[in-house]
């Protein structure tokens, strides 16, 4: 099964494309989408939702695992990350693949297996799991791809359907 | 110049097209797409795009009007409010359409001349310079009109242009 891992933002959206077979990680394709800073903002969002639809289509996945929004103190940044990730659901119902999403706790317990693990454990794990020398930069990269992983191992449970 | 003006939301966003010419206000369009409470997030998201997109295409307009968003203490509805807004903004730029945002405020004091009057005196103004015999409903649509018609007002400032 190919999962498709986002870590939603809109100055870097981080995405991972791993297949999942008889217990096993084979990573397709990862990397970072990046918008320009100075760029007015309906223009970036453009630019995350086109090339995330390449990102699809290059390896259509069966699931898109997206990283549940919580608002922290920064209201304004969580405004602008919550927008992008409506374009990015967007692209995904499209193509007609299912979205799921999970806490990052819900990340933290499927891929190290303890809920509070430490930012390090999670990459370290996911590095291991998908069998790659470094852990994959920037860190929304490796984030996405811990989301995939988290979807692999819960793809079982129904709960994480996008409601 | 013809502008739409909209009124984010996800189970409902108002639109309204209107051509501002002369100093005068003529109403194109205006209505509301709604979408199922019960349909899963991002179909909301496709069909508010989908539709979106069929106003923007029927009356191409110069500029699109849009509320700034807040968040108040519903966390998650504005998380919604806020992915909903992003596939709104990107409907929008894919047609080469500036975006401009302006707070409530903003809008009341261009539609009625007191950035602090009430719900029902914007309404009532925006019915009156649309030359309607009754304010358009549902209220996000009169939202729609009346932020319309504050970009109408304030199209000479470079001030509101999205950043």
């Amino acid at each position: 099964m190919v999962i498709l891992g986002i870590d939603p933002g809109y100055a870097t959206v981080g995405f991972g494309v791993v297949d999942y077979a008889y217990g096993k990680f084979t990573p397709i394709r990862f990397g970072a989408i990046t918008t320009p800073a100075g760029m007015a903002f309906p223009a970036r969002l453009e630019i995350i939702y086109g090339d995330l639809c390449q990102v699809l289509d290059k390896t259509p996945p069966a699931a898109v695992s997206v990283e549940q929004l919580f608002f922290t103190n920064n209201k304004t940044t969580g405004i602008d990350v919550a927008q992008a990730r409506g374009v990015i659901l967007l692209a995904a119902q499209q193509r007609g693949v299912p979205v799921y999403e999970y806490t990052p706790m819900q990340v933290k317990q499927s891929v190290v297996g303890y809920g509070l693990a430490e930012k390090q454990q999670v990459m370290e794990m996911t590095r291991r799991l998908l069998g790659l020398e470094k852990v994959p930069r920037p860190d929304d990269t490796a984030d996405a791809l811990a989301l995939a992983i988290c979807h692999a191992h819960c793809a079982g449970s129904l709960l994480a359907k996008y409601r």
